[in-house]
């Protein structure tokens, strides 16, 4: 006889194990409850519905041949029992039903099944400060609030908006508030930086510098302290240490935790920061009941670790594997990279693994190659730069992590979703620096752009790079003194370099590539050069040449002047 | 003492190896030699040239920051000897020295080695014609080749031209000449299919679909017989068994050879069809030396026979390993998985590892997954649709290839790029099914398009999806008597099926997917039912349904109307 599946959530991770769990065993009964009416929808898609990219919500939930997924239609087409509204209030395990109520009719009924799936996700953090419960100020809950923000915009009532959190959520929206709704939009993040643990510091820079290029007022390690309100009970600006800014319409993009609480009722096992346990087969601590999606805690393929990466792609995923094992199939979930990508004005920032950061912290003896090199053929007219940095383990020679940061196209998609391929299979530099790229000019370059940060990690690991620490040159560039004995070693073309020198006189020589081997005799013994070109590729090929002469010090700046002129720092020339 | 290197080659492989070696072995003295007077220079990168997105050759042979490769460049700026316009004429080995000549002085000298790469490249094929003599026809032998044809269509001297060979240089000719330059093109390909081995036939098919919705004449199963002397020496056009084509062009573009003749000479073990062989340290028979580039034969990982895959990006990967086990670090070339992408107008067509075809020659239990979902989220604006094939073996399922057919973006560089490097370790279904591809909307689905393809994979070696085969419902749709029990069961809004209701009667019957569960009593138990849709997805899903009920025959068209409607057959409507 057919078994009865009961699946709490529909919203990813619910409805994906339903659908497929229908497709395995077609008798068996399947039922999902939901205490919203909108379900299965794109969540991610959210910004890009307020932007207006996305015109109607019911786009987001709709399939790719433009039917919405309601209830009927997971009733009719897919043969599914979709009860909306409904709330799951207690789990009994003993007698294995779910009760629930039914938010309109008030109308309870227990839910028998023989497997459980909690799908429950997560809710959005809500900052523990006095006028949260101002009009005007959202979190990004569920589609209903994405649609009142929106009507709102369109109606008119937004001048100044707030984004607190500076995660990708809250930086798509600042995007959507302020590129189609011309919105004057002040992003907050209480961290030191943008995007906190998904990339390094230098790679937010960059993002941080695009982001004000495009109108957005950025504010790192700056934080909410109150929501104020007009009199009326509606926000009208937003207090923080430093200041009040003016602001009609405050978006709390604060990052998610996991909805567990039915979970913990039923006494499961749960992580402390709300996270429900799982084994590979993500059956929680009780084999009849499984759970998926933004409500689990997973493991880091790199560390071996919990953490926490609540993304639709994964739910996606992980649904789809408790379908399996609920029909009988043995797929397993073996963790994550927690890859990630955004796109962000006209550039696109991304990143799988570890940052270097989470690498130093994670134990590893970590280091990165960070390079700038062109985005296809150096040669084809739609070039650009992208800056890409890998991230790996001098020991293990394994790689840990890739970040990248370009131009608005598929082409960090190809780097880091190959990177995560191998990352997850244990890959090495060696692996990196062999993988086969596609190779046509309009694509890539001969040595594809992945392939040649490798090399860097290798030369790295066998010593013959050395480069200097970017943190400490920034801080040397602001106040030489910290470093007397360092002198940058400009091997660009006099054009570029000229006006370099005469600003900084003896701590800037200027000294083209191909001249190197003719004039090094110019260059003093005392002295550390900071070797900086472009991209940092000649850099590394005259530090082989001054280090076989053996007598001048020298460090690289990896990455070079492409970098530094995307970190929006005071002292660029030009 | 530093050792002796001399290099034979200065397109890819070379340059690659005589650079990387003096940086790991400053003190060394390294000398490459070509016959050529321009070198280093980005072969593929020709076609770009000719169409004019390029506009002068020497940015071929520049480096990212604009100075160009020459053998003052590599003097100077590498240390490296650098001899053109210089023939190698003969190894000998016992004396360890290379005899070569000045093609200008003629002066002879010998060149001693302690290590020998051959970097040789390859040669165009010279079809046995008559005519391949005459003035206006050309092979893409170098970059001085490319000029002259540059210089001529410039001039305005060509208004028809014939491209003979369908691989990728000869499709991106014909574009180069049609596109920038508005000639009246035809390309002939001998083969059934442009690309013949790189791509399956119905892949080909979508792309000469569109090469001709552009503008381009195609003309597969035919070869040239002869090229037409207009009385003067000058071609005015081609002879083939069906017509004669007018042309005052011609690019012979119908493959390369490897240039094996000096390793020949010298006694190394080269194969019969003239690739040199080596080992995985990319050493001849003679430990002193080395092979890379277009001249040596690969390992195919997928078959683990020997295989020719002359690509500029697997030259440089190859030159930069021998430069290594020179120096003494063993690095190893394991083989090639022979990823291949290109551009083709607005399209994007791409390869790797083995096509179903060959995954048949080459004895596996081989089958594929064609999908048709959109390139990135199906509610993002600029989203398109993307052809996508998953090649695997049954028995072990093993992803042997992936293939893919879009819009001309990175998007499907990043499935290329990620398949192969999964199908490099070894990858199965199961591994494609997980791989983590970075998800945002505007760059990809929750589900990605690849993983899809893994899990239309995995359903079919789990016997739950049986596909019709395609080109059996091709020739059924050209003759319904083929297979008499056969009929349509159209899954698609009655808007989109209706005509062909009506066109083809009780052969086609319309059902929307979302009313079968109630209406699929009026189905007949003696018909074997093709069930379509557009992408194949609910076709799937209603074969399911249908498998469940177990009185209705049918079979899933893989990829639906969305593959069918790209390949060009006469019998759609609109």
């Amino acid at each position: 006889m057919g078994k009865k599946i009961v699946i709490i959530g529909a919203v990813a991770a619910g409805p994906k194990a339903a659908s497929r769990l229908k497709r395995l065993r077609p008798d068996w009964e399947v039922t999902v409850v939901d205490q919203d009416s909108l379900i299965s929808y794109g969540g991610c898609g959210i910004p890009y519905y307020v932007s207006g990219d996305v015109s109607d919500e019911s786009e987001l939930r709709a399939t790719s041949f433009h039917v919405v997924r309601d209830a009927d239609f997971f009733e009719h087409s897919k043969g599914v029992r979709m009860l909306t509204r409904t709330r799951a209030l207690a789990i009994d395990r003993e007698k294995k039903q779910v009760l629930v109520r039914n938010l309109d009719s008030n109308a309870e009924q227990q839910l028998v099944y023989d497997y459980l799936l909690l799908a429950t996700g997560a809710k959005p953090f809500e900052l523990p400060i006095p006028g949260m419960g101002l009009d005007g100020v959202f979190t990004i809950a569920d589609l209903h609030r994405a649609i009142e923000i929106k009507a709102r915009i369109a109606q008119g009532k937004v001048s100044r908006a707030v984004v607190i959190g500076g995660g990708a959520i809250g930086i798509e929206m600042a995007e959507a508030l302020t590129d189609l709704w011309g919105i004057e939009t002040t992003l907050l993040e209480l961290a030191p930086q943008l995007l906190p643990k998904l990339v390094d510091r230098h790679f937010a820079m960059m993002l941080t510098r695009h982001l004000e290029e495009k109108g957005v007022i950025v504010h790192v390690r700056e934080s909410a302290s109150e929501l104020l309100d007009d009199g009326q009970g509606k926000v009208c600006g937003v207090k923080t240490a430093q200041r009040v800014l003016e602001a009609d319409l405050v978006i709390v993009a604060a990052g998610v935790r996991p909805r567990s609480e039915l979970a913990q009722a039923a006494g499961l096992d749960v992580a402390s920061w709300g996270g429900i346990r799982v084994n590979q087969r993500l059956q929680t601590t009780d084999p009849a009941i499984y759970a998926a999606g933004d409500c689990i805690a997973v493991t880091s393929l790199l560390t071996g670790q919990e953490t926490y990466t609540p993304l639709g792609s994964l739910a996606n995923r992980e649904g789809r594997i408790v379908a399996d094992n609920m029909a009988g199939i043995p797929s397993r979930f073996n963790g994550v990279c927690g890859s990630f990508i955004m796109k962000a004005f006209e550039r696109c920032i991304a990143a799988t693994g570890l940052t270097y950061e989470a690498a130093l912290a994670g134990g590893f003896d970590a280091d990165y190659a960070l390079t700038a090199p062109s985005d296809r053929a150096h040669f084809f007219p739609d070039q650009a730069v992208v800056i890409l940095q890998l991230v790996f383990d001098r020991r293990s020679r394994r790689v840990l992590g890739l970040q990248a940061f370009g131009m608005m196209n598929d082409s960090i998609s190809a780097r880091v979703d190959t990177a995560a391929a191998l990352i997850a299979k244990g890959g090495t530099i060696e692996d990196f620096s062999l993988v086969e790229m596609a190779y046509a000019p309009p694509f890539s370059s001969a040595i594809d752009s992945i392939n040649a940060a490798a090399h860097v990690a290798e030369n790295m690991c066998d010593k013959r790079l050395r480069r200097v620490d970017l943190d400490r040159f920034l801080a040397w560039m602001e106040d030489m003194s910290i470093e007397p004995a360092w002198a940058v070693l400009d091997l660009r073309h006099p054009l570029e370099s000229a006006a370099y020198v005469e600003k900084y006189g003896d701590k800037w020589v200027g000294m083209e590539y191909g001249q190197v081997r003719r004039r090094h005799h110019e260059l003093s013994s005392g002295i550390t050069y900071i070797i900086l070109c472009n991209a940092g590729t000649r850099s590394y090929e005259v530090q082989v040449f001054l280090d076989h002469l053996g007598t001048i010090d020298n460090l690289v700046l990896c990455g070079g002047l492409n970098v530094i002129s995307r970190l929006g720092v005071g002292w660029l020339l030009k």
